[in-house]
Order: C-alpha cells, then sequence, then structure tokens
C-alpha cells in the first residue's frame, strides 16, 4: 500500500492561520517536503516550524531563482522522485504550502507530477488575497461584485486592460514590478482607491495607502484595489 | 473602555477548517454574533457548534429571504445595534462568518455599521472557492494565469462577456442561476473545462463534471472553469 500525498496550505504567515486539519497533519507527520527559493530559508517551513515533529525526515527542494523554466523544472522533478520513493515505501508525505495549495501555490508543480500515481489530498488554507484585505481593513466584494486576481509580472498593457475591467482587484507577485502597477493604477486614476499590502499578518507587516507606498516592494507584497462599485447594504 | 468586534472566518463547512486563531477567539467568547436565513439555522453557527462556550450569549440576526434591500438592512441595522450595546458595556463580540468575512460575506455589513466607532479585527479564513478547487483536484491559477470570481446572479450577457475574456473562473451563488450559467458556458464550448461543486467539505459533497450536474443547484454550489491557457511547469 502505497502513503497519501498531502498537499496542505498554511495560510499568509501567522502560524495562527493554520488550519486544525493542517495542524493535525503536521504534528503527525514522519515525512515533511517544502520548497526553498535558491537554497535559502522555507517561509512555508517557518509558518509551521512550530508544529513539525522533531523526528520528521524533511525533503527540501532547492528551486533555482531564474526566470527560465528547465532550472524549476529540473528541481521539481528531482524533488517529486523523492517523495515518490517515501509514498511508494508506504510512508504518507505531507507537503508544506504558503497559504492555499492550488492559488498560485508550488505544490501545483507535485501535484502535476504526483497525482497520477498516488492518492492525494489538498488541503486548503487562507490565501494572501483574504488575509491582505482583513489587514488593509479593506473588503473585497459583496452581493453581484467582481473580483480579479492578476500577477503582477503581467506586461504593462494586459494590466491596464484587465484593471480598467474590472471591479475589484488584487495584483500578486508585486516585488519589481511595483514602479509599473504603480504607473498603470496611476494612468487610470485609481490610485486613492488602492492599498498596499507587505508582509501580511508577520510582525514585519506593513499597511499603506499606494501612494505612501515604499520604491522597492519585497516578493511577499500585494495591491489591493476596491472601486467601490455598488454601495454597503 | 469599549470591547473589540472580531470578524471571524470558519472556512467553507469542514469545522477542522477553521483556523487556530478563530477556534481561540470562539472558544473564549462570553458573546458570538451570527446572521440566519429566513429564520432558519445559521450555517455559520453549525460550522463553529463544537467551539461555542456553553454559557456565551448569542445574538441572531435574522435575515429575511427578498431580493429587495429594505429587509435585509433593518435586520442588520437591529443586529449592528445588540452588537454595539455589548461593546460598548467592554465586552468583546465574536461574529461568525462562513468562509472568509470579506469575500462576500455577510459580516461586510456589520463592518460596514460598526468598524468607525469600535476596534474591529477580522481573521480570514479559508475561502469557497479554494476549497472547492482542492475537493475537485482543480489547480485554480499558477504563475502569470488570471483568476476572475463572478457572482451567479449577473446577468447572461455580463457572465458571457467576463467568462470569454478570463482564464480561470470561480462562479459563486449558482442555486437558481445554474441553467444560465450552463447556457452560457456551453455556448462557449467550455462545459468539458468546468466542475460543478455542491456544500464542499461537508459529508453531503457533492463534486461532478458541470456536464454531469444535477437540474437543480443549492445555494451553497459553485462552478469552476481553467482554461488552462499556462501549460504546467
Ligand atoms: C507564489 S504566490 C503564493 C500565493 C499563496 N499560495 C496564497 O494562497 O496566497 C506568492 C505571492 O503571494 C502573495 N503573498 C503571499 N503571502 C503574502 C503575505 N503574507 N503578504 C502579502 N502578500 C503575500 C504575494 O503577492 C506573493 O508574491
Ligand atoms: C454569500 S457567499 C459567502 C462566501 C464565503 N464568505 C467564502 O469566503 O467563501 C455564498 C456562496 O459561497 C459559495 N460557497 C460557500 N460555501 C460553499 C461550499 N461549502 N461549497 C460550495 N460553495 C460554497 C457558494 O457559491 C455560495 O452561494
Amino acid at each position: 500500500m502505497s502513503g497519501t500525498l498531502y498537499g496542505v496550505g498554511l495560510g499568509p504567515g501567522d502560524p495562527e492561520l493554520i488550519t486544525l486539519k493542517a495542524a493535525r497533519l503536521i504534528g503527525a507527520a514522519k515525512v515533511i517536503a517544502y520548497p526553498t527559493l535558491a537554497g535559502g530559508d522555507s517561509f512555508a517551513r517557518a509558518i509551521a516550524a512550530g508544529l513539525i515533529p522533531q523526528d520528521a525526515r524533511e525533503i527540501r527542494m532547492d528551486v533555482p531563482m531564474s526566470t527560465e523554466r528547465e532550472p524549476a523544472q529540473k528541481a521539481y522533478d528531482a524533488g517529486a522522485a523523492q517523495i515518490a520513493e517515501a509514498l511508494e515505501a508506504g510512508e504518507d508525505v505531507v507537503c508544506l504550502c504558503e497559504g492555499d495549495p492550488f492559488f498560485y501555490g508550488s505544490f501545483m508543480y507535485l501535484f502535476a507530477r504526483l497525482s497520477g500515481q498516488f492518492d492525494t489530498q489538498i488541503i486548503p488554507g487562507v490565501t494572501s488575497v483574504t488575509a491582505c484585505a482583513a489587514r488593509a481593513a479593506m473588503p473585497l466584494a459583496a452581493r453581484n461584485e467582481r473580483l480579479t486576481i492578476l500577477p503582477g509580472p503581467l506586461p504593462e498593457a494586459e494590466l491596464r486592460a484587465r484593471i480598467d475591467g474590472a471591479e475589484s482587484v488584487a495584483i500578486m507577485k508585486v516585488g519589481r514590478h511595483l514602479p509599473k502597477i504603480r504607473g498603470v493604477i496611476n494612468a487610470l486614476g485609481l490610485t486613492d482607491q488602492a492599498m498596499y499590502i507587505e508582509r501580511a499578518t508577520l510582525p514585519e507587516e506593513v499597511v499603506l495607502p499606494l501612494g505612501d507606498a515604499p520604491e522597492q516592494a519585497p516578493y511577499f507584497s500585494m495591491i489591493l484595489l476596491t472601486k467601490g462599485a455598488d454601495p454597503w447594504l
């Protein structure tokens, strides 16, 4: 009997925003897997650190920083092979994933490689989008309002068109794309309706109107925009 | 000193998908508030039932079923007045909210009425969107993909235009709008890429390809659609 592959969402950063189910699975885990960026610390592991059993075996996947696909593909191939070995030996494997596993999560690359062969369960988590909205005291959408999630690396013209036709917008993966995104929002006259949120729910959290945002944004930052189309009930 | 108003997300239905923070706040609550639809049972209360202290005082808001705004407004006005009384007396009030409070959540109506006067904290929760994606084994968005959230009650022409221009789509509040939504997705030739999910993470859960969905959908149902624009890493 092969083991079960768990893709476990950990929420946006505050360890208290882990779900009871994720906490139970992590606390009972014998094998834990997680990606690290360019050999650095794993944000996912840091969120779950207080729950990981001392004797759990840890599978690290060092994903290189690169805009090319091949190096990252090789890292996930190698990680998936190690995970498959544990699953074939009958061990369950708990894959840690910041936020929600199926919402821009790295777990999707393991899911694509392993879910065909192994029993796979996804434990949803609190996404960074609603965590940022909570910390910015910014309701996202009600009644018949629409909400659009856009990645910051999209080309300027596409960002502009998508924001223009949208009601509420969350822009992920801001980082070095901040000047471009700010320019687009400014040109649309929407800066006063936008908030900038960095490392939401962590001690280092920053929440500012977009007009007061710093020049440089880290990877873990987001911009939320609501046009407040529909007046509140 | 006035009390603090907590808007607490409970996740999509499985009580184990409550966060550690929400569980802590509910377990210590002296006053709990929640809406009920048309005097029926409260889904939010049912999710949290196992955590609510026996001696907690409960403030029910009976929101009438109506497409007119005034009856619902009056129900939230009355609920907000009761909550304000408790807060002014120095008691904290924990408002229960299915899913995430700021994502199509009823708590937004209390937030609009009370956050100006009282210290207010939002505890984000797992949304129904990522919960449905997890249960349907359907990754939502990766890398530079876009995700659009649409409410099912939108007019047919708008639904069609919004789905047509989108990549991944989640359609909320399906219920009696199922035939209209199904027609739009069919006309766009996208039925094979769509899943129907009902009461995700609950024992009565239903997960089906849209083509096999029942004729009638309950309120707690959703359609997920991914065009898989970008091949997996
Ligand atoms: C690869 S995606 C992972 C998203 C994650 N799976 C989720 O469900 O939120 C990384 C992006 O999520 C956003 N993000 C994640 N955690 C965040 C936080 N605590 N504060 C602000 N943004 C965050 C940032 O936009 C970041 O660039
Ligand atoms: C008023 S909205 C509340 C959304 C909630 N605040 C959230 O964060 O998911 C109600 C809609 O959410 C969706 N929904 C909520 N729970 C669900 C579940 N367990 N399964 C499927 N859909 C659900 C349905 O589309 C329903 O019509």
